[in-house]
Protein backbone atom coordinates (compact mmCIF):
# COMPACT_ATOMS: atom_id res chain seq x y z
CA UNK A 1 0.00 0.00 0.00
CA UNK A 2 1.15 3.55 -0.13
CA UNK A 3 3.67 5.09 1.98
CA UNK A 4 2.86 5.19 5.76
CA UNK A 5 4.99 6.00 8.87
CA UNK A 6 4.86 7.41 12.35
CA UNK A 7 7.81 9.67 13.38
CA UNK A 8 7.83 10.10 17.51
CA UNK A 9 9.93 12.68 18.96
CA UNK A 10 11.56 14.11 20.46
CA UNK A 11 14.75 13.05 18.61
CA UNK A 12 18.71 13.00 19.69
CA UNK A 13 20.77 15.56 18.43
CA UNK A 14 22.64 14.24 15.41
CA UNK A 15 24.75 15.43 12.75
CA UNK A 16 22.59 16.14 9.55
CA UNK A 17 25.37 17.61 7.34
CA UNK A 18 25.11 15.04 5.05
CA UNK A 19 22.06 15.75 4.06
CA UNK A 20 22.53 19.23 2.42
CA UNK A 21 26.06 18.61 1.04
CA UNK A 22 25.63 15.32 -1.20
CA UNK A 23 29.14 14.64 -1.89
CA UNK A 24 31.23 15.62 1.24
CA UNK A 25 35.19 16.19 0.35
CA UNK A 26 36.05 15.22 3.76
CA UNK A 27 34.35 13.75 6.44
CA UNK A 28 32.59 15.75 8.88
CA UNK A 29 34.44 17.19 11.80
CA UNK A 30 31.79 18.32 13.86
CA UNK A 31 30.96 17.21 17.54
CA UNK A 32 27.78 15.53 17.08
CA UNK A 33 26.83 11.52 16.37
CA UNK A 34 27.49 10.51 12.89
CA UNK A 35 25.44 8.27 10.74
CA UNK A 36 22.71 7.96 13.19
CA UNK A 37 19.44 7.90 11.92
CA UNK A 38 16.90 9.57 13.97
CA UNK A 39 13.07 10.51 13.65
CA UNK A 40 14.30 14.38 12.83
CA UNK A 41 16.72 13.18 9.87
CA UNK A 42 14.24 11.01 8.47
CA UNK A 43 11.65 14.10 8.56
CA UNK A 44 14.69 15.94 7.17
CA UNK A 45 14.93 12.91 4.17
CA UNK A 46 11.34 13.84 3.58
CA UNK A 47 11.43 17.26 3.12
CA UNK A 48 14.19 17.65 1.39
CA UNK A 49 12.97 14.69 -1.41
CA UNK A 50 10.64 17.71 -2.74
CA UNK A 51 10.86 17.80 -6.41
CA UNK A 52 8.31 20.39 -7.25
CA UNK A 53 6.59 21.89 -4.55
CA UNK A 54 5.85 21.68 -0.73
CA UNK A 55 3.12 23.50 1.14
CA UNK A 56 3.35 24.28 4.87
CA UNK A 57 0.71 25.55 7.42
CA UNK A 58 2.73 25.59 10.43
CA UNK A 59 1.74 27.47 13.99
CA UNK A 60 5.56 27.41 14.84
CA UNK A 61 8.80 28.29 12.93
CA UNK A 62 11.27 28.57 14.80
CA UNK A 63 14.09 25.86 13.79
CA UNK A 64 17.32 26.34 11.91
CA UNK A 65 17.56 23.02 10.65
CA UNK A 66 13.72 23.26 8.93
CA UNK A 67 14.27 27.07 7.43
CA UNK A 68 17.85 25.38 6.08
CA UNK A 69 16.35 22.89 4.17
CA UNK A 70 13.09 25.30 2.90
CA UNK A 71 16.30 27.50 1.62
CA UNK A 72 18.25 24.58 -0.27
CA UNK A 73 14.56 23.38 -1.86
CA UNK A 74 13.92 27.44 -2.71
CA UNK A 75 17.09 27.67 -4.36
CA UNK A 76 16.48 24.27 -6.30
CA UNK A 77 13.46 26.10 -7.38
CA UNK A 78 10.69 24.15 -5.65
CA UNK A 79 7.63 26.38 -5.44
CA UNK A 80 7.36 27.20 -1.90
CA UNK A 81 4.04 28.08 -0.23
CA UNK A 82 4.03 29.03 3.71
CA UNK A 83 0.56 29.60 5.60
CA UNK A 84 1.45 30.75 9.16
CA UNK A 85 -0.23 31.81 12.15
CA UNK A 86 -0.27 35.92 12.80
CA UNK A 87 0.60 36.39 16.17
CA UNK A 88 3.30 33.43 16.21
CA UNK A 89 4.90 34.84 12.86
CA UNK A 90 6.83 37.65 14.78
CA UNK A 91 8.24 36.28 17.86
CA UNK A 92 11.42 35.73 18.78
CA UNK A 93 13.58 32.88 16.65
CA UNK A 94 11.06 33.05 14.17
CA UNK A 95 12.24 32.07 10.29
CA UNK A 96 9.13 33.88 8.82
CA UNK A 97 10.58 37.08 7.96
CA UNK A 98 14.16 35.08 6.65
CA UNK A 99 11.87 33.14 4.41
CA UNK A 100 9.77 36.23 2.85
CA UNK A 101 12.99 38.06 2.86
CA UNK A 102 14.44 35.09 0.34
CA UNK A 103 10.98 35.27 -1.85
CA UNK A 104 9.37 32.66 -0.66
CA UNK A 105 5.51 33.20 -0.78
CA UNK A 106 4.16 33.83 2.82
CA UNK A 107 0.35 34.28 4.09
CA UNK A 108 -0.91 34.93 7.43
CA UNK A 109 -4.21 33.88 9.12
CA UNK A 110 -6.14 37.38 9.08
CA UNK A 111 -7.98 37.02 12.42
CA UNK A 112 -5.68 37.71 15.25
CA UNK A 113 -8.05 36.18 17.82
CA UNK A 114 -8.08 32.58 16.09
CA UNK A 115 -4.81 30.43 15.55
CA UNK A 116 -3.95 28.81 13.12
CA UNK A 117 -3.09 25.85 15.08
CA UNK A 118 -1.43 23.30 12.12
CA UNK A 119 1.25 21.63 11.45
CA UNK A 120 1.01 20.17 8.06
CA UNK A 121 3.32 19.93 4.94
CA UNK A 122 2.46 18.66 2.01
CA UNK A 123 5.50 17.35 -0.27
CA UNK A 124 4.77 17.56 -4.71
CA UNK A 125 0.95 17.65 -3.68
CA UNK A 126 1.31 13.47 -2.61
CA UNK A 127 2.95 13.17 0.34
CA UNK A 128 1.46 14.73 3.55
CA UNK A 129 3.65 15.12 6.64
CA UNK A 130 1.35 16.02 9.31
CA UNK A 131 1.32 15.88 13.28
CA UNK A 132 1.92 17.40 16.73
CA UNK A 133 5.25 18.60 16.09
CA UNK A 134 5.82 22.77 15.68
CA UNK A 135 9.13 23.29 13.39
CA UNK A 136 10.79 24.43 16.97
CA UNK A 137 14.04 23.40 18.62
CA UNK A 138 11.72 22.38 21.76
CA UNK A 139 9.76 20.30 19.57
CA UNK A 140 12.06 18.03 17.64
CA UNK A 141 14.85 18.26 20.48
CA UNK A 142 12.35 18.21 23.91
CA UNK A 143 8.80 17.58 23.66
CA UNK A 144 6.52 14.82 23.47
CA UNK A 145 5.65 14.51 19.88
CA UNK A 146 3.80 12.85 16.79
CA UNK A 147 4.27 13.32 12.96
CA UNK A 148 2.24 10.66 10.44
CA UNK A 149 4.03 10.57 6.92
CA UNK A 150 1.37 8.93 4.41
CA UNK A 151 1.08 9.21 0.60
CA UNK A 152 -2.38 7.54 1.27
CA UNK A 153 -4.99 9.52 -1.35
CA UNK A 154 -8.08 9.63 1.36
CA UNK A 155 -5.80 11.12 3.92
CA UNK A 156 -3.70 13.42 1.62
CA UNK A 157 -6.47 14.81 -0.51
CA UNK A 158 -8.67 16.42 1.88
CA UNK A 159 -5.01 18.42 3.51
CA UNK A 160 -4.64 19.85 -0.35
CA UNK A 161 -8.55 21.04 -0.44
CA UNK A 162 -7.74 22.61 3.41
CA UNK A 163 -4.56 24.00 1.88
CA UNK A 164 -5.76 25.79 -1.07
CA UNK A 165 -8.95 27.26 1.91
CA UNK A 166 -6.19 28.86 4.18
CA UNK A 167 -4.36 29.82 1.23
CA UNK A 168 -6.60 31.61 -0.45
CA UNK A 169 -8.49 32.81 3.12
CA UNK A 170 -4.96 34.28 3.94
CA UNK A 171 -3.22 37.52 3.69
CA UNK A 172 0.16 38.16 1.55
CA UNK A 173 2.65 38.78 5.21
CA UNK B 1 -9.64 -0.62 3.08
CA UNK B 2 -9.62 0.41 6.90
CA UNK B 3 -11.50 3.74 8.23
CA UNK B 4 -9.49 6.89 6.66
CA UNK B 5 -11.26 9.99 7.97
CA UNK B 6 -9.68 13.87 8.53
CA UNK B 7 -11.42 16.21 10.55
CA UNK B 8 -11.19 20.18 10.64
CA UNK B 9 -11.66 22.84 12.49
CA UNK B 10 -12.94 24.92 13.79
CA UNK B 11 -16.51 23.32 13.87
CA UNK B 12 -19.97 25.67 14.21
CA UNK B 13 -21.35 25.50 17.76
CA UNK B 14 -24.01 22.56 17.38
CA UNK B 15 -26.51 20.99 19.78
CA UNK B 16 -25.20 17.56 20.47
CA UNK B 17 -27.31 16.65 23.44
CA UNK B 18 -29.02 13.32 21.42
CA UNK B 19 -25.16 11.77 21.11
CA UNK B 20 -25.45 11.72 25.45
CA UNK B 21 -28.89 11.20 25.81
CA UNK B 22 -30.22 8.12 23.23
CA UNK B 23 -33.78 8.39 23.86
CA UNK B 24 -34.69 11.57 24.67
CA UNK B 25 -38.31 12.18 25.35
CA UNK B 26 -39.09 15.80 24.13
CA UNK B 27 -36.96 17.91 21.10
CA UNK B 28 -34.05 19.37 23.03
CA UNK B 29 -34.92 23.23 23.77
CA UNK B 30 -31.63 24.76 23.92
CA UNK B 31 -31.16 27.58 21.55
CA UNK B 32 -28.41 25.73 19.46
CA UNK B 33 -28.89 24.79 15.93
CA UNK B 34 -30.33 21.04 16.23
CA UNK B 35 -29.38 17.76 13.43
CA UNK B 36 -26.57 19.58 12.03
CA UNK B 37 -23.78 17.24 11.48
CA UNK B 38 -20.01 18.81 12.40
CA UNK B 39 -16.41 17.90 12.80
CA UNK B 40 -16.99 18.14 16.91
CA UNK B 41 -20.24 16.17 16.81
CA UNK B 42 -18.17 13.22 14.43
CA UNK B 43 -15.37 12.98 16.88
CA UNK B 44 -17.69 13.29 19.45
CA UNK B 45 -19.32 10.12 17.75
CA UNK B 46 -16.07 8.83 17.15
CA UNK B 47 -15.11 9.20 21.13
CA UNK B 48 -18.63 7.73 22.35
CA UNK B 49 -18.20 4.41 19.64
CA UNK B 50 -15.29 3.37 22.71
CA UNK B 51 -16.83 -0.42 24.56
CA UNK B 52 -14.14 -1.44 26.18
CA UNK B 53 -10.71 0.76 26.57
CA UNK B 54 -9.51 4.67 25.58
CA UNK B 55 -6.40 5.62 25.97
CA UNK B 56 -5.72 9.19 25.68
CA UNK B 57 -2.42 11.36 25.78
CA UNK B 58 -3.27 14.93 25.43
CA UNK B 59 -1.52 18.11 26.44
CA UNK B 60 -4.03 20.25 27.15
CA UNK B 61 -7.35 19.29 28.38
CA UNK B 62 -10.82 21.99 29.41
CA UNK B 63 -13.58 21.04 26.99
CA UNK B 64 -16.55 20.62 28.95
CA UNK B 65 -17.82 18.40 26.13
CA UNK B 66 -15.28 16.28 26.14
CA UNK B 67 -14.99 16.08 29.91
CA UNK B 68 -18.66 15.02 29.95
CA UNK B 69 -18.11 12.09 27.18
CA UNK B 70 -14.95 10.93 29.19
CA UNK B 71 -17.31 11.02 32.63
CA UNK B 72 -19.74 8.70 30.51
CA UNK B 73 -17.76 5.94 28.68
CA UNK B 74 -16.42 5.83 32.00
CA UNK B 75 -19.43 5.03 33.95
CA UNK B 76 -20.46 2.62 31.18
CA UNK B 77 -17.19 0.90 32.16
CA UNK B 78 -14.66 1.70 29.76
CA UNK B 79 -11.41 1.28 31.02
CA UNK B 80 -9.59 5.06 30.75
CA UNK B 81 -5.92 5.80 30.74
CA UNK B 82 -4.88 9.29 30.28
CA UNK B 83 -1.44 10.68 30.09
CA UNK B 84 -1.04 14.58 30.36
CA UNK B 85 1.00 17.25 30.90
CA UNK B 86 2.98 17.61 33.92
CA UNK B 87 2.21 21.70 33.72
CA UNK B 88 -0.89 22.21 31.84
CA UNK B 89 -2.84 19.51 34.29
CA UNK B 90 -3.49 22.15 37.11
CA UNK B 91 -4.52 25.44 34.65
CA UNK B 92 -7.51 27.07 34.78
CA UNK B 93 -10.23 25.27 33.53
CA UNK B 94 -8.39 22.22 33.27
CA UNK B 95 -10.19 18.80 33.50
CA UNK B 96 -7.80 16.77 34.75
CA UNK B 97 -8.88 17.25 38.15
CA UNK B 98 -12.08 16.33 37.61
CA UNK B 99 -11.44 13.22 35.96
CA UNK B 100 -8.96 11.97 38.74
CA UNK B 101 -11.83 12.69 41.48
CA UNK B 102 -14.20 10.75 39.50
CA UNK B 103 -11.52 7.59 39.65
CA UNK B 104 -9.97 7.47 36.38
CA UNK B 105 -6.76 6.90 36.14
CA UNK B 106 -4.22 9.97 34.88
CA UNK B 107 -0.28 10.13 34.54
CA UNK B 108 1.15 13.07 33.65
CA UNK B 109 4.68 13.72 32.22
CA UNK B 110 7.61 13.58 35.19
CA UNK B 111 10.20 16.45 33.80
CA UNK B 112 9.22 19.84 33.98
CA UNK B 113 11.52 21.04 31.53
CA UNK B 114 10.11 18.79 28.60
CA UNK B 115 6.44 18.84 27.26
CA UNK B 116 4.67 16.00 26.67
CA UNK B 117 2.81 17.99 23.33
CA UNK B 118 0.91 14.78 21.87
CA UNK B 119 -3.04 15.17 21.19
CA UNK B 120 -3.77 11.56 20.64
CA UNK B 121 -6.66 8.84 21.62
CA UNK B 122 -6.87 5.30 21.07
CA UNK B 123 -10.33 3.91 20.93
CA UNK B 124 -10.49 0.26 21.58
CA UNK B 125 -6.92 -0.16 20.82
CA UNK B 126 -7.39 -0.21 17.30
CA UNK B 127 -9.04 3.30 16.31
CA UNK B 128 -6.62 6.12 16.07
CA UNK B 129 -7.54 10.08 16.54
CA UNK B 130 -4.54 12.67 16.37
CA UNK B 131 -3.36 15.84 14.98
CA UNK B 132 -3.15 19.26 15.88
CA UNK B 133 -6.67 19.64 18.24
CA UNK B 134 -6.13 20.27 22.19
CA UNK B 135 -8.83 19.67 23.54
CA UNK B 136 -9.93 23.32 24.58
CA UNK B 137 -12.87 25.13 23.63
CA UNK B 138 -10.57 27.66 21.44
CA UNK B 139 -9.40 24.55 20.00
CA UNK B 140 -12.76 23.19 18.54
CA UNK B 141 -14.65 26.47 18.10
CA UNK B 142 -12.16 28.88 17.04
CA UNK B 143 -8.75 27.80 15.79
CA UNK B 144 -7.79 26.59 12.26
CA UNK B 145 -6.95 22.24 13.23
CA UNK B 146 -7.18 19.10 11.75
CA UNK B 147 -7.21 15.43 12.86
CA UNK B 148 -7.15 12.47 11.24
CA UNK B 149 -9.36 9.29 12.33
CA UNK B 150 -7.98 6.28 11.26
CA UNK B 151 -8.16 2.21 11.64
CA UNK B 152 -4.72 1.80 9.39
CA UNK B 153 -2.77 -0.92 11.51
CA UNK B 154 0.34 0.97 10.22
CA UNK B 155 -0.40 3.97 11.40
CA UNK B 156 -2.21 2.74 14.82
CA UNK B 157 0.36 0.10 15.75
CA UNK B 158 3.53 2.64 16.30
CA UNK B 159 0.79 4.87 18.66
CA UNK B 160 -0.06 1.70 21.09
CA UNK B 161 3.59 1.46 21.83
CA UNK B 162 3.68 5.00 22.27
CA UNK B 163 0.94 5.19 24.71
CA UNK B 164 2.51 2.22 25.76
CA UNK B 165 5.89 3.56 26.57
CA UNK B 166 4.73 6.75 28.07
CA UNK B 167 2.33 4.95 30.33
CA UNK B 168 5.03 3.05 32.11
CA UNK B 169 7.38 6.07 32.04
CA UNK B 170 4.94 8.71 33.23
CA UNK B 171 3.93 9.45 37.68
CA UNK B 172 0.58 8.39 38.64
CA UNK B 173 -0.95 11.91 39.54
ZN1 LIG C 1 28.93 16.50 11.56
ZN1 LIG D 1 -30.29 21.23 21.96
Amino acid sequence: GPLKEVLFFPSPQVCIEHLFTSHMRFPCACPLPHGVKTSFSRLMEHLLSTRTSLDLCIFSFSNMELSRAIFLLHKQGVIIRVVVDREYMSITGSQIGALRKAGINVRHEMSSAVHMHHKFALVDGRKLISGSLNWTLTGVQSNKENVIVTEEPELVRPYQLEFLKLWEASDPA
